[in-house]
């Protein structure tokens, strides 16, 4: 199966990407609610938990691995591929790729939790591949607040949006990674605050869907130990009904979590 | 030792109301930050959560107990006082008694996190003093965050205040329970909000240091198994710039928290 991830139904937009590019294989998603969120955590607890559910989702049949949640992915991949011997995917670099193949004007905006912009990680990646490009990030800790509270569209969630996102736009970005699983459910009101034309908005939850399809598509080995069957699998370590909700908000329908 | 646990460092309202009160006395808190915000999580997860608090105090010397957290004390208080045989404290009754005492219409607002309210607590006891009362009750989940992020007096925290508290305004009430030991630090924007003279705010932090401070008085046999000396231990299961941050504010000076 395709084990997914994240600190609790936020990464939902990222089976939801899964499902729809690769229909055919099973998933099996871990949020790990009665931890969440992550973003406010500290790195040490943060590698700690993203061990806890790659092991909870190898232990129930998984043979892929998406860190579908920021934060994690950005301070606990490499100590997750060193520890386990399945591929790893994870939302990060197949988002920076695709914000660094789309800029013109070489300024890319992240935003994303305290924890992933202080781990510095897109920086990093998106100077690895183009040195000259010129990264700003801005840590939006409310912005999942908002999400989980269904505050998608209100007045009070515009104005925040435009204190968080009005420096960046002063300085000509042309592309802004979406960096936290929850950010995809304000796409619009965040694409209305930057510019419809002038600033492309990248979906991590979508990119990293189109990584592992490439993937698998070539190495035929590995897509071959998946599971067919649609009867995908979503597990939470605590249930709410705002998880419900979101994971409802997510999908369009209803999604059956279960407690474990 | 006088043992205070909190999901986070809101409580630590609680210890400073405490040790203002009764400098003799040496206190322990703990802050679960590891597994914080409870608010948002099931009844479940709290009690259990709120067990594993109260285990490491006892065990670290704690003779007497308060729950310094709202959404531990809706769910969790009555189970620790059939599991524990240490004096148990918490953040409702105190403040219920003070919104009971100082209400002269009848018309009583609480505001708390969704764990709180969905409990029913509040009401619960309130009706129970003065059957003919009426409750009226916000869950107002955005204001952790926002005082996390520390945006005590900012345009957007006035705006989010001003939603949740104008239903609460229009019922015409003349005491206002602060039922999350973070709202304190909200009390001048939500004073400002519901009319300074038209509205009693009531602070169970303070409320419940009073109690503790008469229920000593009146049991010197207790009080004598407590530890003097001005040695506070602030431990966390978690550590986070942010928290020391708001531990800082919420004592006027900087408070070494020790990780476990």
């Amino acid at each position: 199966m395709i084990g997914i991830f994240d600190s609790g139904v936020g990464g939902m937009t990222v089976a939801r990407a899964v499902e729809t590019l690769l229909p055919e294989y099973q998933i099996i998603y871990y949020g790990d609610l009665a931890r969440t969120p992550y973003g406010s955590k500290s790195s040490e607890a943060i590698i700690q938990y993203s061990i806890d559910n790659t092991e909870f989702l190898l232990g129930h049949g998984a043979r892929v691995i998406i860190i579908a949640c920021n934060s994690a992915a950005s301070v606990a991949s490499d100590i997750l591929r060193q520890k386990f011997d399945v591929p790893i995917f994870e939302v990060i670099t197949p988002a920076v790729e695709r914000a660094v193949a789309s800029s013109v004007t070489g300024n890319i905006g992240i935003i994303g939790t305290r924890a992933t912009i202080r781990s510095g990680i897109y920086e990093q990646k998106i100077k690895q591949q183009e040195p000259g490009f010129r990264v700003f990030s801005e840590a939006c800790p409310m912005l999942v607040p908002l999400v989980e509270e269904g505050w998608i569209d209100t007045r009070e969630t515009k104005m925040i949006l435009r204190k968080y996102l009005t420096p960046l736009k002063q300085k000509q970005i042309d592309a802004l990674v979406l960096g936290c699983t929850h950010y995809p459910l304000l796409k619009d009101s965040i694409q209305h605050c930057m510019g419809k034309n002038r600033t492309r908005l990248v979906d991590s939850s979508i990119e990293v869907a189109l990584t592992l399809q490439k993937y698998l598509d070539e190495n035929p080995v590995v897509a071959e130990t998946l599971q067919h069957g649609n009867v995908n699998k979503y597990f939470v370590s605590d249930m709410t009904q705002a998880a419900v909700a979101i994971a409802e908000k997510i999908f369009g329908r209803h999604i059956a979590l279960e407690k474990v």
